[in-house]
């Protein structure tokens, strides 16, 4: 196991009818702005009952925060946390709201120029740089990012998709109401069982270190996606089922699984680009790389593909190679069975596109990718002739 | 899945050589108070190490916390801290030592009698009759009791043993680094392994709520330990198989497990009238009573045992009661196979004290033990019997 930092102080409200946390946990005197996104929280009441749970305190609105969320409209949010005063954000929504939450924290305030932020990439170098951050609580509506429950968040400019992290972006405390995600459509919760999944294998399935808890408990999230996508996608309002997705996803990219293992992170680092050239969803992204990842990586990744295909998919008869080719097809399968197809060439996308991808990871200095540091530009590029 | 709360900042900093944070997370001009047990610590030299990632800073001592950590030495602690202007404190040494610390720093600064304390229980109680606490950090020195990363700690008095809870009490900080425990006596690493099973099914062989990930995890744990402690107790110098272990006792008590689901603790109850009655090692006394109450409550936990029995035992075979029956047997024998005894004869407790085992959890209140709360003094007494 490798020496590990672990550190996550949100306070999480777990399970039906938790509103009433927001006021037990915000300033009395505490100026609000609520965060949404395309106004589904809006229409469906949501934002009403957050507001009837700030009792007196103002409240300013600030919707339209878009699926990868992007500068510009971060920015001007942060313009309205300076001019009205905000004291406390409140993220009404997915992955996107509370990433571009975390964004608007950490510019309101920034000296520099808050562009910049895109830029620095370890939390290290934010935290040190940003003096002051606006507070924020989140109540989730989408199970996939994980962001509810870590400090990182992805933010998108015109020269692409950028990860940003501060330990001072931790949420202060998050609601997870499984019923708030029973509206979703079935696109968005498949897209969400890829997210929790691939965030789950790219700290897993990378090189053994003897973490035993900590391939456990991948484990455990892996199958228990496997065990529940089906329902939660046919019966959206199982409440078991939809809690069970929901605390996947959460724990899935809290930090836990990733404590003293390696990560590899490439399928994420070249599915933001296929979001970027290509508005496909990033859930889909993920579908379409990962497979093709795993055989071009079979050899690197063996004894923890063979573990995977073991413990996962109960794969116990065959050679190495052939249970690991099971492995491979069943999680390919798996994406497909959720309605997400896992070709490069079925979103439209032909195969002269190919080098304008690896372009983009050039411009964007992601030369040397996965656990090892190794998965070159010519590398990523045999991933994505695979993916076709 | 139960509705549930999870919140835990305590930072960890896992593996070797991770004593320099110590300095980086205790104001520079902070007056230490260094709390330890038996002088182990002191002998070994790693007192001198933490004293020397002090710096200028000002310390003094407190040696000689006792194994179940006694209200009267603590309090001797608690005076030191208020004499001496002390403003950080830090634990050196396994859950003794830091749930003693725990209650040093609740006492110190308590405006009511501190021997009221023991009898609050709840950590809501607590936290609110508490004004100031001192702040604490950890060097642990024992993988076992999961204090190093939660709220709580079992304080002994004339009266018995305690639980002490507040949300006030968590760790600044806890440095987990293996190699400290390379040393322990075997006999304690056995304890510690017992211990953190017990833990473990403590919130696991209860009734289900289809909590799958929380299961999932405490399955990891389960399986980790049974695959790994024979190696720890015998190479005690394994870094990988020790850091497992280490890592296996935080998380079975770090609150992850418990979330949403319901929680047993008879076990630790009526074992903590053993550890106070007779001076039995609070893992033995485990070891005594788990088998037995399993036996006697194979009924409301049959759902659970079964699961216990096919996933962690990996038992196929047999009608659910031969699953059950071997699942039980297999528990009994891994404790045995630690050289820990599991029948309170073995240490010289005879059937006539049952009575006043009985008479202790009576004084004590504990009449309505276990996940649903019926586990009567005539149910604790037939555990009590099936442990002879």
């Amino acid at each position: 196991m490798f020496n590990f930092d672990f550190y996550n102080p949100t306070r999480i409200f777990f399970g039906k009818d938790r509103l009433e946390n927001i006021d037990k946990n915000i300033p009395a005197d505490a100026k609000v702005l609520i965060t949404f996104g395309g106004g589904s929280a809006k229409k469906n009441g949501l934002i009403d009952k957050v507001k009837a749970n700030l009792g007196n305190r103002k409240v300013v609105e600030f919707g339209g925060i878009e699926p990868n969320p992007r500068y510009e409209t971060l920015m001007k949010a942060a313009e309205i946390v300076r001019n009205k005063n905000i004291d406390f954000i409140m993220a009404v929504g997915g992955g996107s709201v509370i990433d571009g939450t975390k964004f608007i924290c950490l510019a309101s305030f920034y000296k520099g120029d808050a562009y910049d932020l895109l830029k620095y990439g370890s939390a290290q170098i934010t935290s040190k740089v940003v003096e002051k951050v606006v507070p924020f609580g989140v109540v989730l509506t989408l199970p996939a990012a994980g962001s509810e429950m870590n400090m990182g968040a992805v933010i998108s400019s015109e020269e692409g998709k950028f990860p940003v992290m501060s330990a001072l972006t931790f949420p202060k405390f998050s609601i997870l109401d499984p019923t708030y995600t029973f509206t979703l459509p079935k696109i968005q919760v498949a897209n969400g069982v890829v997210d929790t999944f691939v965030h789950t294998t790219e700290q897993y399935i990378t090189f053994p270190v003897d973490a035993k808890i900590q391939d456990r408990i991948a484990e455990g999230i892996l199958q228990t996606l496997i065990e529940i996508s089906e329902t939660t996608i046919a019966e959206p309002e199982n409440y078991d089922a939809r809690a069970n997705l929901v605390w996947s996803a959460t724990m899935a990219l809290n930090g836990i699984i990733g404590t003293g293992v390696p990560q590899d992170w490439t399928t994420h680092m070249i599915g933001h680009e296929l979001t970027a050239l290509f508005g496909i969803d990033h859930g889909q992204t993920l579908a379409i790389i990962y497979p093709a990842l795993l055989e071009v990586r079979r050899v690197q990744k063996q004894a923890k593909l063979l573990q995977y295909a073991e413990r996962v998919w109960h794969i116990q008869n065959g050679s190495a190679e052939e249970k690991i080719d099971l492995a491979i097809q069943k999680t390919r399968e798996f994406f497909e069975s959720l309605g997400i197809k896992t070709r490069l060439s079925q979103y439209g996308v032909t195969s002269d596109k190919i080098p304008v991808i690896v372009e983009q990871l050039k411009i964007h200095g992601l030369t040397a990718l996965s656990e090892t540091q190794d998965i070159t530009l010519d590398i990523s590029q045999k991933i994505l002739e695979k993916a076709m």
